[in-house]
């Protein structure tokens, strides 16, 4: 089958072994795949992976309960015997795979193999296109699962890419006030006309009032300057990981009494509905669609671009 | 008055201004002072600070509603009228000045002035040598201010100290379970004896199953070894700062969903109960009694000793 695929550089193959189903498993046939700064990470060599990329998408599942129907998969693969698994941890277990991040094959692909459990409907109305963000609207909705927001909270959102910008938007709702502080112009513009406030860094409040602030930069400038940010015993959320070790001081942490939460994949479920119900509006992040074979171009434009979809088959 | 005053260098000295009261402050005379591992960092030039060290004492009121009785005193001295006291975050105040730390001379000394709002009356069943403890087991306390321990929580402490033991002490009785982790044979035992299960650095478990880990090495090796022992989604409590900056990997916190909870002051009016009760053993703390004139002296022998005690003039 067609698949893009690393190991140790990435290229597109046109022979690579189409996987098989057993057991609960079931065989996903892809339609359409997201670009996310992991894989980015991924191609320069984090957790040192190689297999098929890809881990936003939607399918059509060919076997199992769902057969025939569309649908998207919840990325950590859980055994479900450890203590982990028994705690309701399953994005935390300790023998997990991870679908194209961590031995398991990933969506870049005609084909993929997903656990049933880790399956959801599309709902019909839902769009392919819109339904292929349901990974990072969960990874979005993950604050809310972890971090108390209220109408008294004033967020800010470091960073203007993909994931702050889905994370502002499930947060304005709830927050008292969000405000997005990023470097890109046309990037805040989305946010500015989706209501949402935004700076750009050299404008941003010089002053420590936020109660939350969420740090989307991948950045190891994001973290420190969240400390600038926030206010004595408020919270920063960590939402992006940065690759290697990182250099700044740890007393403020105890001198201000803040929190910190590191915060990664969510509840695919409510992504869904927020999707259904237009909560979150996703098309302005689509910047470019390539069909699978052009995936190594598609990977280099989503360093510059929002949202790239790889267009795999038709429905 | 007799003060042990820093200026660059840490000295005695006999002619130390005395300090006055007015409006709603209070002039305490000091009979106990006990020394922390603050005033060594103080003394090593944290904080720049110039000025009386001394930030845990008993003392007896000169004047004000508590005149002639044996007073604790809370650190930090709010203005009352910014943002964060408003918001009922007094030990934030943003114009503060912190006993013995920041701008406010301390109680190594004959007399300091305290507000009147910081004193709290010592029962009068409660020894001087046990009241001194306030300020500490308070800042122990806050833990369970400020994370949710339960009878289900394995909690590891990291730090044999003074700090490391009265954390432990006071998770003891709510946690399911406290394992201490020092370096000091001798330290650990003072814990076993109070029926608290500790190991030997050397002997630490080597699995991330700890709920909660609370980090009192006041060492950059806290943080990192922290991150070895606690489980997914589990709390990492800070309670001692280094100076400086520390480099380690931040991607765990986001990978593993780990909370950081900076800790710092804590309320002394339940201290003062767990103190009355005996819930806090602090006697087996205290390694030696000097004199003021002896300050210097026993400010190198509390890099040592776990609790070195002031005594300033007597009841």
């Amino acid at each position: 089958m067609r698949a893009l695929a690393l190991d140790g550089h990435i290229r597109f193959r046109s022979d690579y072994p189409e996987p098989s189903a057993s057991g609960t498993d079931v065989l996903v046939r892809v339609l359409t795949a997201g670009v996310c700064e992991t894989d980015l990470q991924l191609v320069k060599g984090y957790m040192g992976y190689a297999g098929v990329l890809g881990h936003e998408f939607v399918g059509v599942a060919q076997n199992g309960p769902f057969a025939g129907r569309r649908v998207v998969g919840e990325i950590n693969c859980a055994c479900g015997a450890c203590d982990l698994c028994a705690r309701g941890l399953p994005t935390h277990c300790a023998n997990r795979t991870v679908i194209g991040i961590l031995r398991h094959d990933g969506a870049f692909a005609d084909y993929l193999v997903v656990p049933q459990r880790n399956l959801h409907v599309v709902p019909d109305a839902l769009p392919t296109d819109i339904a292929v963000f349901t990974e990072p609207v969960a990874a979005a909705l993950q604050i809310l699962v972890q971090v108390p927001v209220t109408p008294n909270d004033r967020v800010i959102v470091l960073g203007d890419g993909r994931l702050g910008n889905l994370c502002a938007q499930v947060l304005a709702p709830v927050a008292g006030d969000v405000l997005v502080i990023g470097k890109h112009r046309e990037k805040l513009a989305l946010l500015e006309r989706r209501g949402i406030t935004t700076a750009r860094l050299a404008e941003a409040p010089r002053d420590r009032r936020a109660d939350i602030v969420v740090d989307c930069t991948g950045s190891d400038t994001g973290l420190p300057m969240a400390l600038t940010l926030v206010r004595p015993r408020g919270t920063i959320v960590l939402k992006t990981t940065v690759a290697g070790t990182q250099t700044m001081p740890w007393a403020p942490f105890v001198i201000d009494e803040i929190t910190l939460v590191g915060s990664r994949c969510g509840p695919f479920d409510r992504a869904l509905v927020a999707l259904e119900r237009g909560e979150v509006d996703v098309r302005p992040l689509i910047e470019e669609r390539l069909p699978l074979e052009r995936g190594v171009e598609a990977l280099d434009l989503a360093t510059r671009r929002l949202k790239v979809l790889l267009t795999v088959s038709d429905a």
